[in-house]
């Protein structure tokens, strides 16, 4: 029975191998005995191939430098993130959305099974992200309830993505609370959710997520208008003037918005509350920055 | 602030005052400060004006017959299965499902707002429901982990409700699964959460939940197909025909159709497990039972 897959063995694993055997085992046990086929095929096919997973390798390294008693569920967590971030994907790319037929360089969900498997597989995401933070913490009760209602607060309305998504449906979005919603949120559910996971006060915690979120915001923004013909970013590209969003670069333009990216990833690096893990997280936060400025941004920022 | 209106005043109320206040509460916070103002009014589209509430009348009355010691986690629970059953509805009712312009005799969500805010209202409902219990839950933390393992199970993948709605993008649906996810998945949410939400053993509530939700799908698959020009139903009829989707009265004719609705709620009633309110739920199942048999279904049948 699928159940067995929620057993996970404790032996030190690298991060990647530790993310990639969570999001497994939730998709197996949503593609269990009895549920219809094609449905566990649409949500496979929104996981895999991931992207660069960096909400929940940030949860995890969160929850490293604050002791990582729990594993199972500091797993389920980063899990649980990462199945929202691709949930809101897979809606996002509908066509009554931006109508994107590719994701990661390959057909996006409702491109390959149809817009209500798509509708359905993002619904059933979204369930399984709760489902694993329940059944994981098992060993550690206290911990449940305040996990969901701080992911639940990140993703849902008011002030989580299903919110910031929302702004996009109406005439004038604020700038900054929209990138706040759609895309900071997921990021201070993952610090702060990585340090609930192990125990830990999660409010130094926010303003990390919150500074590495608006710079993967103005990144984005960026990628959206620099990255040419679409192969950099795995998507159809041009997509905030299409649909005249919000983007960063048209407000501050191009240099504008590389400076910020720097100033918000410093800013990010001060972030880090002292802890044990100071070093390696400050390490990956650095890491995600480099990510963040790829080669043909830095030229066209020149 | 919207915190405020998670604080339930427990004065013995009727469980109708008791559902609509947990509701309010949940679209209250919804609807707070920040939000995209178009996706609370959406949510509360969905939710208002409501239909006849079963599942969360079923969920108290067997949380009340459990003792019902942890109020405000009771009405969360039930309030909360109502905000996933109004979600799939929405979802449901987009042109790529049923494409159903009205419901409950209003117009859809779609229909009012559009459907990229009908698909994010679905989702900030399903996200809205895991987190009233993870709040209401703080007083019984060791009940949250538990109910929301359940509920998930009963409305994700492999064998809850987005897998019933599912089979209906498969070219051959088996009926009795397919009615078993879509349906009866959450009446078993209902009961069993009812029980959970009390502090009991939920084992004992699975059969009641499987049996009324079995006579509910056959009597809406009876109300599909006889309700006439659909003023009854509230909702555009003929729908399973019009997508090929499996009918109990295709299958069993509507004689059949009707006796196996008296068959399954006499059996639902049997399985009331012995309990110190079970007289009370008895009479609530056999309301329902009325209200599964409508006049014009009796004359049809006759």
């Amino acid at each position: 029975m699928a159940q067995g897959s929620y057993i996970f063995v404790h032996t030190p694993r690298p991060a990647h191998e530790r993310i990639e055997q969570a999001l497994e085992a939730c998709l197996d046990r949503a593609g269990g005995i009895g549920g219809a086929p094609r449905l566990a095929q649409a949500m496979r096919h929104a996981v895999y191939p991931g992207g660069a997973r960096v909400r929940p390798h940030l949860c995890l390294a969160v929850a490293q430098a604050c002791g990582d008693d729990q594993k199972a569920l500091t797993d389920a967590v980063a899990a649980a993130i990462e199945l929202l971030h691709c949930a809101s994907l897979v809606h996002d790319d509908l066509p009554c959305f931006d109508n994107a037929d590719t994701r990661r360089g390959q057909p996006s969900v409702h491109a390959a099974f149809g817009e209500a498997l798509a509708v359905l597989a993002g619904d059933a995401l979204i369930v399984a992200a709760f489902e694993a933070i329940a059944r994981a913490g098992v060993a550690a009760p206290g911990r449940i309830g305040p996990l969901i209602a701080l992911i639940a607060r990140k993703v849902g309305a008011p002030s989580g993505l299903c919110s910031g998504q929302a702004w996009e449906s109406e005439p004038a979005p604020p700038l900054t609370l929209y990138h706040q919603q759609k895309t900071a949120a997921m990021f201070v559910a993952a610090t702060m959710g990585g340090a609930i996971a192990a125990g830990a006060d999660p409010r130094p915690w926010r303003i990390l997520g919150e500074r590495l979120g608006a710079a993967y915001q103005v990144a984005d923004d960026l990628l959206d208008v620099l990255a040419g013909d679409g192969d950099l970013a795995g998507k159809p590209i041009g997509q905030d003037q299409a649909h005249r969003r919000p983007n960063a670069v048209a407000v501050y333009g191009v240099e504008g918005a590389v400076a910020m990216v720097r100033r918000l990833v410093a800013a990010a690096v001060d972030a880090v509350p002292p802890c044990a893990g100071r070093a390696a997280l400050v390490e990956l936060v650095r890491a995600q920055a480099t990510r963040l400025a790829p080669q043909n941004l830095a030229v066209s920022a020149a």
